[in-house]
């Protein structure tokens, strides 16, 4: 009998436990799993960075923690946290950011905020085609690369940047710093799918939103970090920055008197973009208990130096 | 230097001045383009059916008229246009109606009106993913064919209707009264792209309305007359139909006093779905006039026998 813990905040029980068990199942694996056993029993954790679960000292018998984030930057530093790391990658999380990012492309694109809240008048005002709409991608990981496929296939004109160099198909492949001022100085729409780490802290402040056209629109489903939000509403204000959709944020949820709340120039939504789903991330726990337990390396184990 | 006139309204000009004019340098032709040469000296006009130009009596030296227009029906029959008639064949309509149909059906999945009305809270509301949304397309002509696919490339199960039994890959087809009982009842976003002929005026009807899941969001870029309107008020007071966003009407401009304007189930767009583009219209007539130039047959040129 397999002892996992999940630990996460208490809602998500509602949503994972039949997943996980479903998924314990149809891999063959003999699981007990709770939100309550003792710590030094507990072979695997199922985990949410933000749980309450933070020391995990007393978890001496457990051979990994399983992240439900992508995002592991939070926990990375824990120096109780000794144990395999290893964060989600779920194929229900990837399409998810695709269908988001494509959607709020393509509302900036087609200007349907405009198309909302006009209902007062015949005043028909074509958008130009994708073809003729430049958005480029901060960050060619595995969300980034396939929200660059599919805004490509809808005929935008896609550049990508990343640190370090990458070939992409049908993808302006920019990388480093040079790169990053022509990545930008392009951008009608930009969107923001870099991890959270010291390189890419604020990669938005004020000296590199300049770069960017006048007007230009920007969507962050990355990470809060990234963005210097003072120089994002400063940006907002002088109308260098036409909009933003922010889906992330430093603090989560987004404190009810920050700005961002009641700029005009701001749509918030509540850290929906890259929600991991129950069904297919429980597939992908069960397979690396599946791995711990054979000895094979595990999917997606986290390096600590590199943060990811 | 070739003389052209643009006769259209107005404010095309601005919209097609310059694109007109980069078409042309890009083709090498050495045109001068106008609003107002004298008549017998034009070597081409650039027409919009509803320009105030209808007698081309003067218009002695005139090599063809070039229609900005994809339907000529208005114009076909005017006797004193006896030079060589071309409609428009613009490869930018189908792009753009894709893109119209692709961000209006992401609206609905992701719920943006939603996120935009709730500036104010952060309540977290996961959509399920774009595999769990049934998307019904009535028309599988060049439109409904090109959009079907840019639906199914990003995950939606995409139903699509026609008359006649067609087949499109990775789409499930329907034809015929029962195939469209089955294509509306598991439509939870229903696109409307027939044709208006007198076979599909009414297609939605208070009967065909009732078989749609209850809440469904309906777009329509097609025809006007493809709607009994009234019967679409009803469904929507009643909840029946969840919401809708309507390009087309039988009477355009929608007249000030219609229902259609207030009603907060309604998202009225002003017929911007399927236009020119001033881009790629322009690219089409630039190579016309290369043609008419070098002697070669003149693109989509009309046989006034057929009509178009």
């Amino acid at each position: 009998m397999i002892k996992v813990q999940f630990a996460a905040r208490a809602e998500r029980w509602d949503s994972y436990e039949t997943p996980l068990n479903s998924a314990f199942l149809q891999a063959g694996l003999d699981v007990d799993l709770r939100q309550d056993h003792p710590a030094q029993e507990v072979d695997y954790v199922v985990y949410a960075p933000n749980s309450d679960l933070q020391d995990f000292t007393r978890h001496s018998a457990c051979k990994a923690v399983l992240s439900l984030w992508a995002g592991v930057e939070k926990i990375t530093g824990n120096p109780t946290l000794t144990m395999p790391l290893c964060r989600m990658v779920d194929p229900g999380l990837t399409a998810g950011m695709v269908e988001w990012v494509t959607g709020h492309v393509l509302r900036y694109h087609l200007d349907i905020d405009h198309s909302l809240a006009t209902q007062d008048r015949w005043a028909p005002k074509i958008p130009p085609l994708a073809q003729e709409r430049p958005v480029t991608i901060l960050g060619l990981g595995a969300l980034g690369s396939a929200c660059a496929s599919a805004l490509t296939a809808l005929g935008f004109p896609v550049t990508g940047w990343s640190r370090a160099p990458k070939q992409r198909d049908n993808i302006t492949c920019e990388h480093g710093a040079k790169g990053l001022q022509r990545a930008l100085s392009t951008a009608e729409i930009l969107v923001l799918l870099l991890p959270d780490t010291p390189d890419t802290e604020n990669t938005l402040r004020a000296e590199t939103l300049a770069l960017l056209p006048r007007g230009a629109r920007i969507i962050n489903p990355g990470r809060g970090p990234l963005i210097d939000d003072d120089a994002l509403l400063a940006a907002l204000d002088s109308g260098q920055v036409g909009h933003a959709t922010l889906d992330v944020f430093r603090q989560e949820p987004l404190p009810l008197n920050h700005p961002y709340w009641a700029h005009p120039g701001v749509t918030v939504t509540p850290h929906i973009a890259a929600e991991t789903r129950a069904v297919t991330a429980a597939q992908m726990i069960a397979e690396n208990i599946r791995r711990g337990e054979t000895g094979a390396p595990f999917l997606n184990q986290v390096d600590r130096k590199l943060g990811y």
